[in-house]
């Protein structure tokens, strides 16, 4: 009886873990993480940034499954961009590809940009990532 | 006497305008982004992420100049490993190479690092940074 009492116990934790595992799991499968490696014609880099600027505010601000949106050029060589891009879900990506304000950017774009590589990531720990990030102002 | 306030006036605008620009541009001057480019030996990769996992979280919360450390894995290639590294200044970040946990880091992962490669950013724009970010929870 002692021993059965011990084996339910141990069969208790194990799917615990096994439920606890799989959430967090879950959660770390829906988010989207990634670097955008784009290379810009230098003669329209100043136009590109401009139009990219309100591209990713406006993303932020109107679209909910948005978490950031965060452009940044080599100071060795600005006319190499990389921008940091998570998004809660696939689903709130889809609705991105499909809002005015990324359909401008695209389009007015096209032109702009020689090269463009999509690089997926993981992110180190979702659950930490509140932890990683502080307001800047 | 019309025309010599008229000009008056555009001197005003004139020097303005530099000095909102040259105070812009300090801002930008003194905030350090940049994206750390690593390559993990595979054989260290878990025991790679933990020490990350500590240093990451304990420095964005120890270290008030310390904006952002995120820590991310190529999906298709996880021992390239790209971290998001801003910080409020450069004493802020000679500051942060003296702390426990970064020296922590940086001696108890040297024979797990391959290559490492420091790519200094320059952000789109500094005083749209809190508009990029969500707080994710």
């Amino acid at each position: 009886m002692k021993i059965l009492s011990r084996n339910t116990v141990l069969m208790f934790v194990t799917f615990s873990s096994l439920f606890i595992c799989n959430n967090a799991f879950s959660q770390k499968k829906d988010q989207m993480v990634r670097i955008a490696e784009i290379e810009i014609e230098p003669a329209y880099l100043d136009e590109y940034k401009k139009i990219l600027k309100d591209e990713s505010e406006a993303s932020v601000r109107l679209e909910p499954g948005v978490i950031a949106i965060f452009p940044m050029f080599e100071k060795e060589n600005p006319t190499q961009v990389k921008i940091l891009e998570i998004y809660a879900d696939k689903a709130s990506y889809q609705a991105h590809l499909k809002t005015p304000h990324f359909l401008v950017y695209k389009n007015s774009t096209l032109k702009m940009v020689k090269s463009l590589k999509l690089v997926e990531m993981d992110a180190l720990d979702v659950k930490t990532m509140p932890a990683l990030f502080k307001k800047y102002d």
